[in-house]
């Protein structure tokens, strides 16, 4: 746990320079515009600890594959996103005295995240060991108008001197992974050029052989003139930079302003990557700094009309909840179909830039309420794109048929993790993959994505869970060995609850829709059973045979739900019993004596209770959580917000609102000492699941939109926005009256406070709150 | 499978040359001396595949851990055997080409291990692509009495030509691992040094500080006359080298003569090595080539007096085993405490050197039966002294008060291994240790170290048991989770029936040895209680409880003793369904597929009763013994012997014959394709143990030996040494007699074929075998 940010409703701030807190704050100062992304480094040297990142969307490299021990059907490499050449370096020199808050006196420093128009500012007034001092003012960001531009400008004022100042505006393409297995370089240089007053390199991903061509141009400004002074060019391999040297004069200002445009072989041909670059740079001069920034902040000024959440009474709470919507909009945009979101999005390596499950389980909850339908639509094709590979991946695992086996960790659809525990046990991902489809047609109503494309995944994972589970002779039930729920502090677990509740269900909702769709487009239906040889007599009696037969392991007694079998064979110790010195436990014990301790990383249980709700009553989900939420410790960042969200289902407020306290500030605050290595992206939007389905009770059911809404006694109301078939919504809580009101034109069916209403385009309504 | 090798009763035999062999080969045809092993690699440059290793027990190097992801606990590095300066190099140059046997036109080649002798032999006829034919004659030995001496003879006969031969005589420090983590060098050149007419290269090894000095000395004798001729010495860094260029004429031999010494740090001062290495080869000189080697056949005559066994109408069965017991003289003398046998020997770099419970479960037996008693004791005495490090490697797991947990691997004491599911949860290797030392004084009698060495280990071990069970309130029952058995198919099992089983057994023991010592040596044991702070009255109630209440998996219906919790649940197929072109499994099936079935790697559940049979009825065992039998796919070396040795006890000959077959010639027919990585030493103790326990039913009961011999039919007759409490008995089995001879002076106590008989020194006796 580290506080050392200024609480602001819309900034995040950092007004002392601290090395030590300097490369976390790398990380949460990070900019982003689903494109690329940059960390917060600084762009003039930098000698301190620092994590140099800049990342491409899509760009990546399977690294080969680390292990000590190798097990068959490891994969033969980690896909990871590269860290791209580094565009933002201006290089400061006064008198042969490099520029560097490591080394210089630090008068005053200011780092502002300005989350509202999606800006970086910096100020700072240093000492250089000459005596020298030197203000500068930076504006740094990443446009969400144009995403292949990012965009510098850098203000120098010399405080006691004149004279000249050296610039180096720099490219650097022989940038490493820090993350690399073998501490290999990834990419290669293609070319390098020079036209105009820009320079730029290409350069090519081994093995993968994406290119990208980063292009940059520099211009020094005297107050608002452009200077015209012809820089020297450096150059060698992988590595180009301008020279400048302007005559500066104690208390004037100069200004360097530097646009860089990114152009990937994602989107142009790899012949006129350079000519697209030297376009967006071109573009970029035309319009000039002031209408970027302008254009930028509009697009920001969108983002927040339908994902913003606003808090009276808390800016703690809404500073945390804006920073997690606005680091989830800046790594997804949805723009694209073949992105997806890492775990760690733009602002690290670490698990950076590759799709996990946290997508369908949390991510995707969060679009589909704030973004425009095409974007949860997007994420939910990504997996039916992949769908190929994933049958593959069930074939090099033994399952056959068209069984479809996602990957724990992908990029492009092939497995990526080498843990046996997690790549060939973490089969509910499976579970989820299925369970999204379900949820984005339930938000939506898009049916037809059923019958184009969902289907077809549905049945394929089915054929897998078929294939997964095997009968058990003994018990005359249908068990499934060797699994790891999404509590990963256990491994090789049989019959974990959730594993086989979601597996039950994917075969459940696969029938029915079958019939659905039998019914609703016979033609395509016969189709694609022709297209996957789906042979209905011989595949549904089995799998209802598994539903009806399937074994859930519970303590008859409690009638709790029992996490695997032999749960109950674990000394029973509680949370409150542990002592605070030894946690995280991941960090204080080894991993055995927290593989056979009942500590629970994040509660499968419950999950499973979150995502199938309606199937049970309350006493029962009480009961449950109560006996869960005690040996939870919450050590995934993925875990809070699902008991927060239980929590307000069972009115239990306060246990609510400490629960989602954990989630909410967990990067802003730096709770497990590990920010350094990027942001948690994913768990973002479980903060967001916390207010909107926890707090606020949002649920889908029959079509329309319900509305359960509680308020935490700290806070005096809070608003959001939900976008839900065509129409706005926006819900103002406060402890006494709930405030509807319908942006759009678009009439929206809801159930509110258990009364079914109709909102009309632009209509308003205001309710009295339950007590 | 790859059959190549001649069979012969006491030689391997290899008769024509073969490049895709060789690699094999160069494990087999393999030497040692119990201080260093050297793979048969030719002495000639050789451009083909090969693994050259020499290899010094005791001489090892903490390579950094390589892992994909870290779990807490993983030990920070593992140790290796290192792969140690070479000095077998004759390079042979005829006319500016080098003899290479992958280049060269083989006419004939003939490879010999002579295992009467330790000897080997070879012999080749090649063409060079000039034309010239060259015939060799090589000798090579490491000595058994002067056991830092390694001894080629190098004859070579131009058979078509005359003129001058290139030899290149060489000592190269310059080598890695080829298991090396991170492709790093192990050595450091220390000093270089020439004298008379030898060559010295002192290394040391990074980190770990030994320092080793190999010293060359070459002669060349025309005929059995010395060639006077002065060398060229070259030298570079960790390399030396001498020229020879004699003259040569068709149809002559001229003879390299090559001696070799190791010191290490081991054995003396660091300054003094190189001085010792000097005096090694004075004395080799002066012993001269054929003293030198009648010296070492004469050691050799010692051991296979003790040890061999001598199995009369099977000679491939005969090769076979006197194959695993010469292996397993060169790998282990017992002269040092402070050594012990790596799975592979000095025989390849996989699992090289290090220890692992194959010493206490499979090698102890047979040192216990065929070498001095200093020998076993040794072995014993070897966990005695990294006691301290096994009580720290359970602090590092969060076991307290002086519990012990032994590594899984190790050279120091200390874990080196790291897959927690096998360094952390493979515990069962603890009980292995405990039973060793009853083992141990079973078979010797030596109630002596229980009192000064072998109760302190089994208080500590006990200790870590007690901590690792934890009592299940819902079965009212102690239970250990989280564990990996013998069978490495399984991984963090519950309640492993073989690990329940031995840990329950180690706290009986160790409380009825405390009676038994508190009896023999009150002051001694005092000191012991004070020494470890043993609380009697609060400890052995406690062991007592565990021992009475601890849960056992049982199929009640079968009376089967289950591997673990809930493998009745598995799909139950027995391995005659299992297709053979999937077999070994472990090269067919993924993972998590090998996992989830219900095949058995090696059998726990056989291994615990194979080592506490008196508790169990015949019939409990042939049900146990058919079930598990027939789900094993054998796909451990260790596996087949433990079978065998219960098929016999269950009378049942074929089925143990079968299985013996499976373990005897492993290596020299290469069954599972991978010999080039070095033979399987550990395993071939479990072939001894097959025919010794097996076949003639050898016990210790009540301080007397007992066998109960029976003969497989394919053999005319089997004869076997024991060494029993000072007496050396000689063992013949014909199907119709059995012939005891008590070679030794000292009078034998026995049970033979149930029948109590004391076997005076020197008595001879005849007894009809049981129909």
């Amino acid at each position: 746990m580290n506080k050392y940010l200024k609480i602001d409703p819309w900034c995040i701030i950092e007004d002392t320079f601290s090395r030590e807190n300097h490369p976390a704050s790398e990380s949460i100062f990070s900019l982003g515009n689903g494109r690329f992304g940059q960390r917060a480094n600084f762009e003039e040297s930098y000698s301190g600890e620092s994590l140099q990142g800049n990342y491409i969307a899509g760009v990546y490299y399977p690294d080969k594959t680390r292990v000590g021990w190798w097990k068959n059907g490891y994969p033969e490499y980690f896909a990871k996103i590269l860290n791209a050449p580094n565009w933002i370096g201006i290089e400061i020199q006064v008198g042969g005295e490099l520029v560097d808050l490591a080394k210089a006196k630090v008068l005053s420093f200011r780092r502002t995240l300005n989350m509202k128009e999606g800006i970086l500012y910096r100020e700072y007034h240093i000492e250089l060991a000459s005596g020298k001092q030197l203000k500068a003012n930076i504006t740094r960001f990443l446009s969400m108008k144009d995403p292949e531009l990012g965009i510098i400008r850098y203000s120098l004022v010399p405080v006691n001197f004149s004279g000249r100042i050296g610039i180096i505006s720099s490219l650097d393409a022989g940038i490493k992974n820090a993350d690399a297995n073998y501490d290999e370089y990834f990419w290669d240089e293609v070319a390098k050029n020079f036209k105009d007053d820009c320079g730029y390199i290409t350069s090519r991903t081994r093995k993968t052989e994406f290119d990208v061509c980063l292009g940059i141009t520099t211009r020094i400004l005297n107050g608002e003139e452009v200077v015209s002074i012809s820089p020297t060019i450096e150059q060698r391999e992988k590595y180009l930079a301008f020279h400048y040297t302007p005559e500066v004069s104690k208390g004037g200002a100069i200004t360097i302003l530097k646009y860089a445009a990114v152009q990937s072989s994602l989107y142009h041909k790899k012949e006129d990557l350079m000519d697209q670059a030297e376009l967006s740079l071109k573009k970029a001069a035309e319009k000039g700094f002031e209408n970027l920034l302008r254009e930028h902040k509009e697009r920001w000024e969108e983002k927040w009309k339908t994902s913003d959440i606003l808090i009276e009474g808390d800016d703690e709470a809404q500073q945390g909840i804006r920073f997690n919507i606005f680091q989830l909009n800046q790594t997804y945009t949805g723009d694209d179909e073949r992105l997806n979101i890492g775990p760690k999005g733009f602002t690290g390596e670490k698990y950076g830039g590759v799709t996990y499950w946290d997508t369908e389980a949390y991510c995707l909850p969060f679009f589909l309420c704030t973004a425009p339908s095409y974007v949860a639509r997007n994420l939910v094709f990504y997996r039916y794109k992949q769908l190929g590979k994933a049958i593959e991946n069930g074939e090099k695992l033994g399952f056959t048929e068209g069984a479809a086996l996602y990957p724990m960790v992908t990029i492009n659809g092939e497995e990526c993790h080498n843990e046996w525990e997690i790549t060939f046990e973490e089969i509910h991902r499976n579970g989820a993959i299925a369970h999204a489809i379900y949820n984005y047609v339930r938000h939506t109503g898009d049916k037809r994505y059923l019958i184009d494309y969902g289907l077809e995944v549905l049945i394929a994972i089915s054929r897998f869970w078929r294939q997964r589970v095997n009968f058990s002779e003994s018990r005359k039930k249908w068990v499934m060995l060797g699994v790891t729920g999404p509590n990963e502090y256990e491994n090789n677990v049989n019959n974990n609850w959730y594993t086989n509740t979601i597996a039950s269900w994917t075969l459940s909702y696969t029938i029915q829709l079958i019939a659905e769709i039998k019914n609703m487009d016979e033609e395509k239906y016969k189709i694609l059973v022709s297209k996957v040889r789906f042979n209905e007599q011989e595949e549904i009696p089995a799998w209802e045979d598994i539903i009806e037969n399937m074994y859930y392991p519970i303590d008859k007694e409690s009638g709790i739900f029992l996490q695997q079998d032999g749960y109950l064979d674990k000394e029973q110790i509680t949370t409150d019993q542990l002592d605070p010195a030894q946690q995280p436990i991941n960090q204080h014990w080894s991993w055995d004596r927290i593989l056979r301790s009942c500590f629970i990383k994040q509660a499968d249980v419950l999950q499973g209770i979150y995502l199938f709700e309606d199937h049970y009553d309350t006493e029962t989900i009480r009961k449950n959580f109560e006996f869960y939420e005690s040996r939870t410790v919450h050590e995934s960042s993925l875990s809070p917000c699902v008991h927060s969200i239980l929590a307000a289902r069972l009115s239990d407020m306060e246990m609510a609102y400490k629960l989602y306290l954990r989630t909410s500030r967990l990067d802003l605050d730096d709770y497990n000492n590990e920010v350094d290595e990027g942001l948690h992206i994913t768990s973002m939007a479980g903060t967001w699941m916390s207010v909107i389905e926890g707090f606020a009770g949002k649920r889908v059911r029959n079509g329309r939109l319900v509305l359960n809404p509680q308020i935490p006694e700290q806070w005096e109301s809070y608003s959001f926005k939900i976008l839900f078939r065509g129409s706005r919504l926006k819900v103002k809580v406060t402890p006494k009256n709930l405030y509807l009101v319908n942006e759009s034109n678009i009439s929206a069916a809801l159930i509110v406070l258990d009364e079914s209403i109709q909102l009309n385009g632009q209509e308003e309504k205001v309710m009295k709150m339950k007590k």
